[in-house]
């Protein structure tokens, strides 16, 4: 997507030797492109959060393989080929994607014996997976911008008002996001749009990474509390939500960012459709129900009671609570599939239930 | 209620000439009591938000006349007096409490000549308002302890864990509170408790006010982020939901704080009770119907934009946003009396519907 016009995605291959990526740590505040020339940077890059998003840590990984053999010495690179995989493997040991990643190299890598050969071969793969990611973000845009220029007819040429929630942004894949694919290309192509940001308490992925985004590509937004949303939904100030989701079940219940769960209470409470973007890899069809059967993780309190933000030209971290405040944070809720109105995938619109959702992968 | 074990309230005559109060604005990173020794010393603590709720406020300027009489000269108190009315009344125009207790002033000084008479009678009348506004919150304190007893009875030795959101603690009042005044009462009873903190964004009472208010007087609590409430309660993990209300219509649609509507639809939708504290001074039997009907407040962005916390000892300001970004900052919403379970008010509880509101105003 475009950064003041210039059209950016969030990792690509600069050189030989060098990927490029954007620092997400200091956005909004600061945009800076980081060079990753070795494993080691590729792995302190996945690790520090310089960047984030199931997706995009997969390329990021796949690419810390390649820039494993471009350095690699051709009496060694096995060796060396295997402790790349097992240091970038720990860098966030939970994210699917990235295992994923390595285990397509290892494949692919098994029965090379030429170093030129491996690099070429591990280049190919790491592009590979950079375009395919891309793809079904593109095309779960393609498949969500009929719900909106269905809503742009009846409005005339009053800007169609859409609530995300958190960042299913390009930011969080290598470009249109998932949640955001739509907008951006409902917004390309003229449609008149408003985005409603919730801030998304407590990392606020929203206020900071979702803002900057939509900011950067032209497009009209407004951020709020996450209170914000039921309010605004009955005074008739939202035409639909869209979010992502972290993990959907095989009934279509979906664990996305906590609070989302409100949002598609008021949804349903004032008549406003709710759409969840997912990418098949995002379902799990292991987990039946997602309410009380998808595991919810508790992240650091800290996150809870102090913030980030921006002052004088730094980045200061402020504590929120009393000192020896006990806090609870839990990253993720599950929206019972009952709100869900479509579930928006690069295979097509879905209803979120069984049956529907064991269709997708039999295409 | 009790800081460190000792006893305060928000408000109290230290001596003939001298008001006290607790700083709000620097709660709760630093507790410092502040010398009020004149109406304007009044005007600015009001002003400036060094005291804030409804009640405390129009309690703290009626010591205000009080304190204006006391600095009188014998030969133009009746002017002086006036003066001193203009003054308090331009200090926050909007609540309705400082144009009551002012009032009241005015009638009961109607007709007396004497200064020390004067000053007798404001004294007697800042008094009594004191008095009354505390009695109120006790009230409800003990109409809404039997909601909580009964659960207790049932839970046995586990603690009932209650959610609120925002601050009507002993802070917006004299003491007690409103949605905190059943929390005290069955603290102080011995029942076992733990409270959910709502962080409440943008202005964070919640995590600031709520927070210290129950671990200085020895409550267990956990702050949460606004988006949290609705997998605590899918999760089994809150037996009631307390809010204040700021209006209440005459259909009992509750007006507070926004956000409290989505609690409210989180509540509803796992049969959680959802619970409101309402002094009958902040039902508004001129409205017929709260969504839609009471007006909502939109106040300054930069509350969204920017927030306050601690740093090495400071209290900073930081910018949590796309520096140029739009905010929208609502600061109530509306939920439907059809979500709230009882009105717990100073005259016992009460069903959310027009018959059994009037009937409180009968007895």
């Amino acid at each position: 997507m475009r950064v003041d016009n210039v059209k950016y995605q969030t990792i690509w291959l600069k050189d030989r030797g060098t990927v490029q990526v954007i620092d997400q740590r200091k956005l909004p505040f600061d945009f800076r492109i980081v060079n990753l020339k070795s494993t080691e940077d590729i792995y302190k890059a996945i690790k520090e959060m310089v960047v984030r998003g199931a997706p995009l840590i997969g390329v990021t990984a796949s690419y810390g393989i390649y820039l494993a053999l471009v350095n690699a010495s051709a009496w060694d690179w096995k060796g060396q080929l295997k402790e790349a995989m097992e240091r970038l493997k720990s860098a966030r040991p939970t994210a699917i994607n990235l295992e994923f990643a390595l285990n397509q190299h290892k494949e692919r890598l098994a029965n090379i014996y030429s170093l030129e050969e491996a690099r070429n071969q591990a280049r190919k793969t790491a592009d590979e997976l950079l375009e395919q990611e891309k793809e079904s973000c593109r095309k779960i845009g393609e498949n969500g911008l009929s719900l909106i220029e269905k809503i742009a007819k009846e409005k005339d040429s009053e800007p169609v008002n859409i609530l995300t929630h958190c960042n299913a942004g390009w930011l969080a894949t290598i470009d249109y996001g998932t949640a955001t694919a739509p907008i951006y290309l409902a917004h390309d192509k003229g449609i008149k749009l408003h985005v409603w940001v919730d801030e998304t308490r407590p990392r606020n992925q929203g206020a900071r990474l979702t803002a900057w985004e939509l900011e950067k590509h032209g497009i009209p937004y407004t951020v709020i509390a996450d209170n914000t949303g039921g309010l605004l939904m009955q005074q008739g100030m939202v035409d639909m939500v869209i979010t992502g989701s972290d993990r959907t079940a095989a009934n279509g219940d979906v664990a996305n960012k906590i609070g989302t769960y409100l949002k598609a209470l008021a949804a349903n409470d004032n008549d406003v459709p709710f759409y969840v973007a997912v990418p098949l890899s995002s379902i799990d069809m292991n987990i039946e129900r997602g309410v009380n059967g998808i595991p919810i993780e508790q992240r650091h309190g800290d996150e809870v009671k102090y913030i980030d933000g921006y002052d004088k030209g730094n980045i200061t971290t402020i504590l929120l609570t009393p000192e020896n405040a006990r806090v609870a944070n839990y990253g993720f809720d599950v929206t019972p599939a009952k709100y869900v109105t479509w579930l928006i995938t690069e295979k097509g619109l879905c209803k979120p239930n069984k049956k529907e959702i064991k269709k997708l992968f039999r295409s």
